[in-house]
């Protein structure tokens, strides 16, 4: 639509997508409001709302996404979580433990990474183990206790839903619903995300292609939930020094194909503690919108994840130098093009 | 347990697990029976269960993976699917569309299949699809059509359940529940297939390491259904030549480590046509206990997987192939230790 | 070449191309003659040859492999080593210790592989080792060693070069000289390779795709030795229960683009004794034209790769399960079309 | 060496050393001097040498690799490159073109990337190539322009040798030589590089473990070379974005293992234009010591990697982006515990 398009014109041509059939999405951007066609069953013809009052062009989208696809959307979107705005100018800074493992130690976490500048509170209520012995999450409790801490810190919540008959529950309790890399393409639980209230973080699957990772995003916003953020975790390959390779350059490969925004776990990424710092700054130095952190008060006693949490001063030293380098970048956006394109 | 010892002595071990708060896992063999405990939070002193009557040995498992571990039962484990025993001494072809799209299709398929000498039908009514805006799959219908095509030909059904919602109605109307590598590690899914009345037909995850295989397993064994059969289809590798690779040291592997039987899918393990009678060959002469092969009446026109499926005429010849290998070996290892290990 | 084209029409075309200022390079098949040309700058034009007498069709290849592809000499290559025909009917087995150790050693090897029915022996005298510290090799002594062991039991020598340097030595000593797969894209090395006057074993590298795999077979044919055997080894995956991940899919794909025969070895290929067995039935199943395995008389005191070296008793019953997969093979496509393609 | 150890005593430890058969290896560091042992067969006894002047400890080598580990000489190696120091505080700039092509090309090139701060060139007069039919450098004619290049501007040259044979002439022209991916376990190779008088400049090879990098490092530096620079270029993935995956956690991960320097190319290790300026400032942020870059005066004419050639003045934006990153971090580690450990 044209930047000075209001609402009638926006609903003007919403009905008429509707009465062709088809469905109709509206995605409102800084500059100009984005409307996406799904249902079709094959080529829509351009003429038909080119004429209409206040649309700019119509675009025939050329990928096999479409709603994450920069041809239909060419602004940035920025997501909010809890009134954090993720993928606008500030680096945003998500951490905390693994799992919630009591009330203490997610108070005390969320206490520590508030004070050294994080945003939002991660922890994890449920969690998929690969054993079916393993720790599997407090559950409800998990949750009441992230919301606890959220009410005492303030942090918006992220925390992950791993399946459709939990998702009300989390949906409840939560400021951001986490899908799992084993899950990205759970395509049920991508479904029910589409038709949450609440913005989604959908992390990257271990061995996803970047078209399958946009894909599985597209069953989000095909939903009609267009708050989607993307997480890079590290994907699977032969080398050993670290648990998962970060595959870095994902993040300016999304940028350049979806206007959605991308964030990246370290800890996931490399799976040793020694190593989160240094790729956390290489994360925002390629352009992340944001960092997904495990940072724990006790990592030796750690439930799940201990040998990648890190110890609360470490986090403060990483959000020195991560918003460092990201002050530095935006210093030079604002003389210059778009960082990271 | 011993290979005499009956049911009241099995009850009586049984009776002595769950008094100690623990869950007990009957497991019969050919020789003997096999008696898994779960649920225990640390090791159970083995003395515990020497002394009781029929008790062979009382084992601690040193693997992660506890029930499908061959320390725990060292017999193979045979799987009885609509009266077909998978893992046992015959070759075991499961073969079909691989999606069900007509009723004409999926009976054209069925009797060709049936006639070249498959015991079991595959096809797909719930179909995990990388794009939200492809063919879903059939649903309801296409179980329907798959029960009528058992009811033709006698085939039993092997068809896959996408997520929990969707299961009980798979169950209805399935002789075994397919669970496909993307949901390797959905663990719900996995929970809810532990809790079936039916066989259930685990495939490896795109980037699964054996043990994580073995796991996935574990979730369901651990639910108390032991009728497990584990597939190999192909893992992500940098090779692209075929559309995955299909990595076949992962049979005598998982033979080594666990009783349940693994078969192979070449199909899916390729994604070309041209490359599926060769690796079906090749599969059965290292060991599979059977083959899931994509079949199609007119490939060229399959709403799915068309290019990797076989003409009818070339499954004839894959099941000649294959058998005779099969029988060749099998001949062998009438007169030698047993074949694969 | 037309099939009854005899030598002063093949000798005429060669004539014609070098005139041009092009290479020509003959290569006889079972049935024509294919004469391809490099170091044409450009496009030839067909219609220069098709109308000298004896052409049968000029053709224009399409890959970026010219002298191995199918598209220029459609028969297979049969690769004479010390007189057995490789790539022909019968299967053929390589076998040895990894490194030549000692007189014994592989006299021993030598004797019992021999007598299990391989047809050429292996036997490293130049070792690619990681460690710049472990065993290298008896460098010419352990070629002489291969020389007297080929005297005693007349099978043919197949060992490795891995430089330039110590080519010359290898080639006075063996009968097929292997280039390893690190060594797969040493790109002088293949030069040297393709002025040799014997017939060149050249592995798959680690992380090699096929068109890759055919390209650095293209740098030995460009050169004028059109003796060339390709072997499957082993791709790098993430997967951990093997050492390397046999792709036996490169087999058909091979058989597919080339006319270059394609071994496999199941030793290196998985880096475990016991999955050699079942591998190599399935490397012989997928159509292989024979197999190279590691058999040391002591596998517990071998020098290197004694984990994966088979015991001479094992090789017995890989030779006959194999043999036995040949056969069963050959007698159905004496009936029907080349297995394989 | 105790810090203060001088020539006398240092003398006096490698006398010992080869008294008892073995190989000294004198590694001058920032603080104090490393003296290496190889060629010992077995466990050498500490106290041989502990009652030595001079001498601060006598530490067994816990790793396969002895002399390139931490253990053996805790400080950073800083390795001279034509006069500019690899692997101290400033963050070293090596870029040009994939292949001398011409005079002009070169020239310009190497005047653009001066300009921009560039401290070294790179240039390829051979070239290694998947196809024997694609441009292969212009050899010495490339070395020589190289040098002029040199004369003009004053940037000292890195160059690649691609064989023993031609060795010796890269090291007359060039000021570093360069072992390529495909090289990295060209064991010949590696060995005339440690007798080489120049540092070597030794990149990762495409399915290379940390280990197997590390390793072959240390066939150079066992021949008593020790002015080797790492250089991380991306490894083989299933992933398709780009045309490797940039390892980056593997800087973090060398620097704890080995005292010598590493650093990243982007171009190769992206494969993709767009990608190498964001990849680039995450490689200096992960830490690494210098980033070697493809520039090229029109990237759409060059015979070899255009699509991933910067055009100049992107390489200039890289230069100033890259330069602000490592000095925010260098004034970081002014105060603080050394960056990127």
């Amino acid at each position: 639509m044209q930047a000075q398009a209001g609402e009638p014109e926006i609903a003007r041509v919403c009905e008429k997508i509707e009465k062709l059939g088809f469905r109709a999405h509206v995605m409102p951007g800084a500059q100009r409001t984005a409307i996406g066609i799904t249902g079709n069953p094959g080529p829509v013809d351009p003429a038909e709302f080119e004429d209409l009052p206040g649309v700019a062009e119509a675009i025939r989208v050329s990928k096999p996404y479409k709603l994450v696809s920069r041809e239909v959307k060419p602004d940035d979107t920025v997501v909010r979580v809890g009134g954090v705005p993720v993928g606008a100018r500030e680096l945003v800074l998500i951490a905390g433990p693994c799992s919630v493992e009591s009330r203490e130690q997610i108070l005390a976490t969320a206490r520590a990474v508030k004070a050294a500048g994080a945003q939002l509170l991660r922890g994890g209520a449920y969690k998929p183990r690969t054993s079916p012995y393993a720790f599997q999450g407090l559950a409800e409790e998990g949750l009441r206790l992230l919301a606890d801490a959220r009410e005492e810190t303030g942090l918006g919540v992220v925390t992950e839903a791993i399946d459709v008959e939990t998702f009300d529950l989390v949906e409840q309790y939560a400021d951001c619903v986490q899908i799992g890399a084993r899950n990205m393409q759970n395509f049920s639980l991508l479904r029910r995300a589409g038709r949450a209230r609440l913005p989604v973080l959908l992390k990257r699957g271990m061995s996803s292609t970047l078209e399958e990772f946009l894909m599985a995003a597209e069953y989000i916003l095909s939903e009609g939930n267009y708050q989607v953020i993307l997480c890079e975790r590290g994907v699977r390959t032969f080398a050993d020094h670290t648990r998962n390779t970060l595959d870095l350059s994902v993040v300016p490969a999304v940028q350049r194909l979806s206007h959605l925004p991308i964030i990246v776990d370290p800890s996931h990424g490399t799976g040793k503690r020694d190593k989160v710092l240094p790729m956390a700054r290489a994360a925002v130095a390629v352009g992340a919108a944001g960092l997904m952190v495990e940072v724990h008060p006790s990592p030796d006693h750690a439930l799940s994840d201990g040998f990648q949490s890190l110890y609360p001063e470490q986090f403060v030293e990483l959000a020195q130098e991560c918003r460092a380098i990201a002050g530095l970048l935006a210093a030079r956006s604002a003389h210059h093009a778009p960082v990271g394109r």
